[in-house]
């Protein structure tokens, strides 16, 4: 890892520090320039007789910006009188370590390509973060910001979220996510430097920082990414786990009595512990220095700390969130010097200090900018690429390569008709990269034409395994799209498991993830596996989950019409629900384009003009067949029948009034919706008077055939209800 | 533990072993009664010189009857042309071993409190499990049944369901539940072992064991299940790990490569492997014994095994699921010399000696029953308290026991009221016993006169800390409650977090295991921790699990009635939410008794008679006093308003056609729903000239009030909003 480095004028401002540190600073600061404390950059010169002395001065001024920034974090809570201070506080040093001495960002442009990754895990204490980037000179923090600290519209919410503040990666707050966000983001770099990068130019290095709690670290969904942050071998991650030995509801003790550092261990991490940060800021740098050496295993840095420090409450569950009462507050400024001080005081010379950085990072991004030049230059092709990546990842015309089905060609289930879209569209789009949670096969979603993922074999594979780990998988898929480099992950399992990865679908739509789900055996369609498979209410579920768009496309047009709309949809997730069965037919009347509108006509015996149609039959999925079959059914006996395919409602819901009324005119009150599914939700679209036709109890283990025909969902039973509607 | 002791006729039956052995048989087989090759129950007078042959002759009668078990696995499997046959054979021996040696049940009672629990977490596995119940005589499963495995209504679905079939604890199949179902199970048994065993008296004394396969490994519920399995010190749960190295991709090797058995004894777990039993069966049978010994720690026994053990397919994914074709199974059956024997044989002596643990059982039960004879006679008191459980926790008149609250009681949040009827609850009801993953205090789900569930410190405690394990808390409650001995378990966190415990919710539902979630925090009005931890779609999803009934209460008498419902569906799960801000009244017209209809009116000022109102306002939770209080705005403006509190859909949509037009009489158009959540389903019940008033977004940080108006959930905007509907 190339460090950059920075002199001149900064050991002018080291003028400021002998200023404030008066006599407790050791002679050599008068003298030296200040320096990259991590051992990587030191120059030969500084390590003469002066660099303990040179350390030692760094020492106090570390330890007085530590100060700052747990008063700031101190006079914001009590400003709010909302927040979590406690893990604010016992991570303080953690914190402007990270911002101040490794990380590599600048501030001035918060989404440098190349910058390092860092994701709070324990979300509540964004409070720290908060601070660390107001102090470091990201314009997104003011001192107005920490003010507003969880108060409406600001840009500083009581958990952290990346599309309100900027330096803020992922969207986290329930906890675990982010150390599966984390996983994503060293995963996506691991990725895409083992396919761009070149001996002579390195155009994507960086790390990944996460912090995690305890409630990280007891969550499933942590010990999922752990175990694969492993087997990816994902040595350019650096998990930092805050033991501050409580929990919310008190001592760790009452609940968590693990050996966690040989659990991950066991999995595969190099495990250090810092035992007292608070006392010594070196060891923490010592123990990052060491993970920097690590080249194969993931790392896990366990850092004992007092949540609260400071405060009366430190060391104690009381500490994790509220204010503070007066003589506290007292006591606290006391410990540190600051009674003369207002709130919110920043001392100039703590954001000359921790600013070092932003102008490090400036001239890091400008390097990466000549080595991009270098790039394009020297590997023309490989550079376009990484272009198209760079931008999105979308490419003009990509969705012609789309597969196009008619009426004679062989049916399958939707799942298979996916399988094609996938297979075509990973050729155009170089971003297309993701997996099944052990369910490739059976989900149909593998890039037949690229390998696995796997390191040291094939990083640069876009097939990615998950293993039995659906949770983790969503959350990885998130912290993909949220490396901000073109790729387009998608996620497989069978729909019933969407429920197991739940908070991380919704938080794809909170952060503006575009992960595709894909969701087969999407109904009671998939048969002998039984109702513990058979999803019923997920559907509802999921459709519930704010800005998701979910698709269920009828057949192989409808398939590549989802994806169509899937990857159009870069700044949030959509579902893919797809069936295990083969579907009836390819249409006549479906079609990609038609897709976009979320709702349309497939077919209508009404003569047009003034003539509406007497009943309209809508379905989604397998059962847009059996609404067609009744269809034409009903039309032999002379009625006048029209079927629409409700193939996403949120994208239907989004159109005019004028498109909606035409596809369901208000006046053609006879309306029978078709969906092996729960019935919630469909009244909106069938009126008072419809019928819905859906699954209001658990499924039955059974061939596909004899369950579909126990629920009513065969073109007979269709057929007569129509008709008692239309008698 | 005490093994009982099993004799005469016995000896008998082996001549029919002899005869099938021939040649193979040592000769003390002749002269030797069966005995429990368990070391624990060897008599002494066995232990002589023949012991040895007495063993190499149940060896060859153990391989024998495996080899039967593997024959109807895959007669099975070939009959159906469906299910998972690889699990079933690998693990043949150990299914075996454990229904024939190890495990004390009685199929002529598969409910007998005191028999051992059995889950199998690899569901799919469940062949395996039906051809033991069979073949040990459980009635619940004849060849019929064998031969109608995955058939619509057949007694053998595609994976194990405890409502369908006797002698199955659980319904798994999604992978990692059974395994925090068993911590359930070894967990009640701990608990109720400390209330009730006395030195003289044991009446609670079994064991619970579970098989898990790589899949469950690899969830991060079983991960967090096995956390607290260890901390809770639950020595008498043996954790069974069919180690096939296989998933449905392929090799572990593809994604899973930890050191699993190091990571469980990080967790603190006996870790036990063994190496060969394919080869030879004593050496699992050791590894029982050796768990046996453990006084603290759960057991995990590491079994390495072969995928479809027989099959050509044998060690490979391929063997994962789907039939055999016609020269594999040829050879299969040669190489058990089954060639000759029609599909479904089993030979009469298999029979018999699986059928040796029929006897055993009954003869257990039967002490069994002595022993409580004892206890009733020795400890009156108790009994009585044992016999309410056992009899299913509840005892007449527990109703009376809730608070009951009037219009001038101050003010709270209905997780306040919760608080206060859990405490009383907890006194009348022994069974009650739960908590929360780690924010007791928060959601006020605390039995104040109780001690946590602590070992060896007070294992009699009824407060469980979960941890910040949701997922694992919804599927250990599944657990407590299915160990059907009237513990009525709850399990609290913030209703956004129900999204992590989906699937086991929906397990709760389909198990008929009657757990109470009590969600707190449950709208945007929870106000500053923001959109990551303000549900939205949550109610609307959990609303959709087919047979779950979820309460939302708006003050302290709806709380209590929410109570009622809950405790006494104990064939199922309910799910409570509750604000965490103060509600604004207790209303005059909300009634515990009546939540009993789900929905009923609050207030209406028309006349009554043939006069109906001229709107209907409907609200739940929190929000039912924003309808009040629009309600009597416009009646000062000379409007006949209806308010109408919906607190629980699916128990209202159950009432009769009438009653439901008496509260919701269809000429009364207009109707306007408050609720702050999801608009998705209220168009059931405002109708189609209706609006609903809902959240379509994500929630956003900020003080409560604050948010509350944004969204428009004020009195204000619900009037402005009906006035524009009655103009």
């Amino acid at each position: 890892m190339s460090w950059g480095r920075l002199e001149g004028k900064v050991s002018a401002e080291r003028a400021g520090w002998v200023r404030w540190l008066g006599s407790e600073v050791p002679e050599v600061a008068h003298m030296s320039p200040a320096h990259q404390s991590m051992g990587e950059t030191a120059d030969e010169e500084e390590e003469g007789d002066d660099s303990e002395l040179i350390l030692r001065f760094q020492d106090l001024v570390d330890r007085r910006c530590v100060d700052n920034v747990r008063m700031l974090v101190v006079d914001s809570v009590q400003h709010a009188k909302a927040g979590h201070p406690g893990m604010a506080l016992g991570m303080a040093e953690v914190g402007y370590i990270l911002y101040r001495h490794v990380m590599r960002y600048n501030p001035n442009n918060p989404k440098w390509f190349n910058r390092d990754r860092f994701v709070l895990s324990a979300g509540h204490g964004c409070l720290l973060q908060y601070v660390c980037l107001h102090l470091t000179g990201f314009s997104s923090v003011q001192i107005e910001d920490l003010q507003n600290l969880c108060k409406l519209g600001s840009r500083t919410p009581g958990h952290p979220e990346n599309v309100v503040t900027d330096g803020v990666e992922a969207t986290t707050g329930p906890l675990g996510q982010g150390v599966a966000n984390a996983v994503g983001l060293a995963l996506a770099e691991a990725h895409l430097a083992a396919r761009f990068n070149k001996p002579d130019a390195v155009v994507v290095d960086h790390r990944t920082y996460c912090i995690m709690g305890d409630g990280c670290a007891m969550e499933g969904i942590s010990h999922e990414a752990a175990s694969l942050a492993a087997h990816w071998k994902l040595n350019k991650l650096i998990l930092i786990y805050d033991d501050n030995h409580n929990t919310i509801d008190g001592d760790t003790n009452l609940t968590f009595t693990e050996d966690i550092s040989a659990r991950f261990k066991a999995l595969g991490w190099n495990t250090i512990t810092v035992d007292n940060v608070h006392g010594d800021m070196r060891e923490f740098k010592n123990a990052l220095n060491s993970a920097f050496m690590e080249t194969e295993k993931p790392n896990f840095i366990r850092v004992k700390t007092l949540i609260g420090k400071l405060s009366r409450k430190e060391g104690t569950s009381r500490a994790h969130h509220g204010a503070f009462d007066d003589d506290d507050l007292k006591e606290m400024k006391q410990k540190v010097k600051w009674e003369n001080r207002e709130p919110f005081h920043v001392v100039p010379t703590v954001y000359r200090e921790m600013q070092i950085q932003t102008e490090y990072g400036e001239a890091l991004e400008k390097d990466w900018y000549s080595t991009l030049n270098y790039f394009q230059t020297r590997y023309p092709q490989e550079a376009v690429e990484f272009k198209i990546l760079l931008n999105g990842g979308l490419v003009p015309g990509w969705e012609n390569s789309l597969p196009i089905w008619s009426k004679s060609d062989p049916v399958d289930a939707t799942r298979g008709y996916s399988e094609k879209c996938l297979d075509k569209l990973a050729k155009v789009l170089p971003g297309m990269i993701g997996g099944s949670a052990d369910l490739a096969s059976s989900n149909k979603a593998y890039l037949h034409e690229y390998q696995d993922f796997s390191q040291p074999n094939s990083p640069w594979g876009r097939n990615i395994r998950y293993g039995v780990r659906e949770h983790a998988m969503a959350a990885i898929s998130n912290g993909l799209a949220l490396h901000g480099s073109g790729l387009i992950p998608f996620a497989a399992t069978f729909l019933i498991f969407s429920d197991y990865m739940k908070n991380s679908i919704r938080l794809s739509a909170l952060s503006h993830a575009g992960v595709i789900y894909i969701l087969t055996h999407d109904s009671i369609g998939l048969g002998e596996d039984g109702p513990t498979h058979q999803p019923v209410e997920q559907l509802a579920g999921l459709r519930a989950i704010p800005r998701l768009l979910v698709f269920r496309p009828a057949d192989g047009n409808e398939t590549a019409g989802a994806y169509m709309m899937a990857i159009q949809n870069r700044g949030g997730p959509s579902v893919i629900a797809l069936s295990r069965q083969k579907v009836a037919a390819n249409l006549e009347g479906t079609s990609a384009n038609e897709v976009k509108r979320g709702g349309y006509i497939i077919s209508d015996n009404s003569s047009g003009g003034g003539e509406l149609p007497e009943i309209i039959l809508i379905g989604t999925g397998s059962e847009l067949c059996l609404c067609e079959g009744s269809a034409e059914k009903l039309r032999k006996e002379g009625r006048r029948v029209r079927v629409v395919s409700l193939v996403c409602w949120r994208v239907f819901d989004g159109e005019s009034e004028e498109y909606k009324e035409f596809v369901l005119p208000k006046r053609v009150r006879k309306r029978v919706s078709v969906e092996a599914g729960s019935p919630q939700g469909w009244r909106e679209y069938v009126g008072e008077e419809g019928v819905v036709i859906g699954v209001e109890d658990f499924g039955a283990s059974g061939a596909y055939l004899d369950t579909f025909r126990k629920f009513g969902f065969t073109i007979e039973n269709v057929t007569n209800i129509a008709r008692a509607l239309l008698d």
